[in-house]
């Protein structure tokens, strides 16, 4: 036996026992007549002591030459430390060692294995083994376990069943790029990995499963963005016989339960926001609520003068910043050229100081009286001490860089705070999305989601106006979980396959089965996918998802550890029926 | 909201309460003035009610229009049902139905949605979102999701961590065959899809996880043989700082757990048999211990006498069955067929009635005595009323045909019983394997199985001697777990790799990783994996995987209902870098 306790497990209550320990060196301070050992494994760490009086000569010896990160096992007696550490919760108490055995030497790590190392991303990932000792990677992963078993918990005692649902699919070319894996046995055919399991999910609904969950990886080939992975994790659910709202409220039960569970967190009840709504109030579709500095439209009140920048503009928009006339001169002229950097690309912005007095000053004096001016403030809801900042252009393109202006001052003000949860549900969502490339409507969520009731006439005159039962849950400015009602029979699928541009063959050949299925008596149905990769990062305070991924692939989606992607022998290449086509 | 209840809730309490069902139509009966309807939804079936003198013509006249598995919501009363149906859970009452609506129509469906149905195999499997309509199979889907569970729970509550590792990674062509993903970022390189995730869960132990679990889909691309799929689900596990009795505890208790809490079977402690041992007397290394007939070595009261079939014999074996002088020289020569067909391969078999009067008779009573049959009686167990059945040749083979013959023989005689649960830890596997074929040695576990204490010497001299500190978990005959202590030190594992044929640049490049982190500080280790779909069907008391796996795939890697795998648009192929190379 390696250990009769863990390192996190010893307390003054077991003060002269005999105890094995096994762990890692964490680390070793020498006094000359006395050695400490920082004896870590998962559960903590505990005091190791060796001394001159009570320990053998050899021992001490043998002990000071064991390096950083050694595997050993102790044996020794549980006492009580002379000096304790409050900040240890094996502070009380230390082992005296009678007898050590190294279990495996170590080389020196490439980065030191502390909460704050001194390695960079790179060298981390590359010994992510190494880094997964660390506390706060491993706390994660730990939390991330932690969630998954509340999540299946509150869904199986909703009588939601999980059900695992193949890897090995059929390719549907449309929507995000899939990974492919090449038949040995069916030559010159592929199957696909999953982006998603939506359509068995649905398969599963006609067969009368009713309430369906799984936790399930997807794939999907993208240029990866930052913090975006090839593969991740969702949770991904559907109910049968629902509406819109029994799949809001099932899921807000999720949500607060996570909540309360994992952050102590209660919530009495989620707003709703329309789409439309959230687009003209924040710019976005996923607005963070943590925080105010809503916009205010001022084309009323700023297009009757002769500033032409204004006048010409579909939209004038600004928002308050609430103490933000205690910004200095050159800090508003940071925020302007900050709004003009490309990523953002605005052609300028106007500012306008509310000032302790109650009087106004501008950055357009010149064209606006404070009378105007006080009308901005009413619009933005401005207040002395604030300040107010306006973007103007065209509507869709202007909010925009106003949202990502107002993300950029909650964080400078520091309004994203990572211990407040400000959920959202975003509702009524555009079913079509025109694609400013090719002039082609896609399907906003995905091809199989419902328009409202009443609206399918509306596909052919006016496609963008159309709005589906379809709906995003946000949390904290970051969309954690998206659904909607689905389309349930085979006339209506069809219908949108042809205003997605699917010839009735492609509809036939790569969604044929789901159209049968519609035929053989299909349920209501709808249901929501949360992203688990973001959900755990968000409740756990932050906002990288790599660090709540064990093995995380970098932005080309290679495992640096592993060195995959790689190449292959030849003789697999052959009995897959493949040649290479390199450039 | 289209339902207040669900078709298997209603009771005599819920009498005279207004209520809203929807579901399936399961069954429809027409007495003229009477139509009765089966509802059916995933929670049971509700009986409808619909009558000349409480119901409208019109709702009448539609209902009988009403074709099976139509999708219909109903509003009405609960009432007490004249003549209850004591074999329902809602006999008790039936629905006055009020007001119906067609949720959707169905086409006839092409077999009955029954326990016992009309439908094939295949027919079933093509449309297996009908199939999961039937209670066998809805109800295999959710005893899964009752084990999975119970096994995250125990599991989770024994401090193991649940933890996500890739599903993207690199090939290793030895072993099994791996599917490949070709990399469209990466040019020329490609993913394999995990066999299992031994490497990364030995780099978490590393990594310090302690305890790690893992409910995970794992590939291999093999020619199918009957009951495998390419794509399977293993409960995968690891736990650091341990010795194989420590790992064999720990997976005992979550085995007695679920036989506990799934099945309501108390066991003790399960028992323990070496490899070798297992061999001898079942001549299996996964026996079915739930009955006995276990093998008598008869080659020192056999070999004596002038039957040559037996004296130029390597093993002479044999069993008793018990109670089996009763079968008629018909019933015997069918089991002598039977071991002679191909598929076992016996040249033939000799028998030995043992008759009431405590004579004996044999089919070699040419050869051996009365005295030469006792000794048969006694080596075999055999009693008064039993018979003996012996076979010879080479030992392996000899051992695999009666070890078949031992299994038909139970089959036949009833005692592999589906509520009869014998759990048995196989111990002391040989660490590696002769491959007739290639005349080369490979590992017979994995080759991160470590050999037992001071046996490394062994395996130049005498390879095949070593054995492991590797286990299997044998239940009702079948291996549902298979683990090892592994090797954690770079240098044995170089060994190890050498003794597979790896050559060094071989080794290093595709276990590198490993290899490096045994240099960082691995702590001893070992584990277990489990394969669910075969445990979760033995649990069921069944032993076809398929029935628990929603969406399984045939023998040739199809999935036949969404008819996958399929081509793909030249411009899929042409992204991966790749060219067909067709035959």
């Amino acid at each position: 036996m390696y250990r009769t306790h863990t390192c996190g497990e010893l307390r003054l209550s077991h003060t002269d026992k005999n105890v094995v320990l096994s762990g890692w060196i964490s680390k070793q301070r020498d006094k000359g007549f006395v050695v400490w050992i920082d004896l870590r494994d998962r559960y903590g760490i505990t005091q190791l002591v060796f001394d001159e009086e009570r320990t053998s000569t050899d021992l001490l010896e043998n002990t000071r030459k064991l390096g950083r990160e050694t595997v050993i096992q102790v044996k020794g007696k549980v006492i009580e430390r002379a000096s304790k550490n409050p900040n240890l919760p094996t502070g009380d108490i230390e082992v005296l060692v009678t007898e050590l055995t190294v279990l495996n030497e170590a080389l020196l790590p490439p980065f030191t294995i502390e909460d704050e190392t001194d390695g960079g991303e790179e060298l981390r990932m590359q010994y992510r083994y190494l880094d997964i000792r660390r506390n706060p990677v491993k706390n994660n992963l730990i939390f991330r376990h932690k969630v998954t078993m509340e999540v299946r918990k509150y869904l199986s005692d909703q009588g939601f069943i999980e059900v695992e649902t193949p890897y090995l699919i059929k390719s549907t070319p449309e929507g995000a790029r899939d990974f492919l894996v090449p038949s040995r046995m069916n030559e010159g055919q592929f199957y696909a990995l999953p982006q998603s399991p939506q359509t068995f999910k649905q398969l599963l609904m006609v067969g009368g499963m009713d309430k369906y969950f799984q936790i399930v990886k997807c794939f999907r080939d993208e240029d990866l963005r930052a913090d975006r992975q090839p593969e991740f994790t969702q949770i991904d659910c559907e109910m049968a016989f629902v509406e819109q709202e029994d799949v809001l409220n099932a899921f807000e039960g999720l949500t607060k339960h996570l909540l309360k569970e994992i952050k102590g967190v209660e919530i009495e009840s989620f707003p709703r926001m329309t789409f439309d709504d959230a687009m003209k109030r924040y710019g976005n579709d996923k607005p963070d609520i943590r925080f105010g500095m809503e916009f205010g439209e001022l084309n009323q009140v700023a297009q009757h003068k002769d500033f032409n920048v204004f006048n010409s503009a579909e939209l004038v928009v600004g928002l308050s910043v609430p103490g933000g006339n205690a910004f200095t001169r050159k800090e508003i002229d940071n925020l302007i050229d900050w709004v003009k950097r490309p990523q953002v690309g605005a052609k300028g912005m106007v500012y306008c100081r509310c000032n302790d007095d109650g009087s106004y000053k501008s950055s357009v004096d010149k064209f606006y009286d404070q009378d105007d001016l006080a009308h901005w403030a009413k619009v933005t809801g401005a207040e002395t001490g604030d300040l107010i900042l306006v973007l103007s252009g065209e509507t869709n393109t202007t909010r925009s860089q106003l949202s990502a202006l107002r993300m950029e001052l909650a964080e400078r003000l520091g309004l994203r705070k990572p211990d407040e949860f400000a959920p959202l549900w975003v509702v009524d969502f555009p079913l079509l999305e025109l694609d400013g490339e090719t002039g082609h409507y896609h399907a906003m969520h995905h091809p199989f989601t419902s328009p409202k009731p009443g609206q399918l006439e509306l596909l052919d005159q006016d496609p963008g106006a159309v709005r589906a039962n379809a709906y995003d849950l946000v949390l904290n400015g970051n969309e954690i979980g998206g659904g909607s009602i689905r389309i349930h029979d085979k006339e209506t699928q069809a219908i949108m396959f042809k205003h997605l541009g699917f010839t009735q063959e492609e509809a036939k050949a790569q969604f044929g089965f789901l159209m049968d299925a519609f035929q053989y008596g299909a349920p209501p149905h709808g249901g929501i996918a949360f992203g688990l990769d973001r959900l755990v990062a968000i409740l756990g305070g932050q906002e990288t998802i790599r660090d709540f991924i064990a093995f995380p692939k970098n932005n080309s989606g290679r495992d640096v550890m592993i060195d995959a992607p790689a190449t292959i022998d030849a003789a697999q290449l052959e009995e897959l029926h493949l040649k290479l086509d390199l450039e």
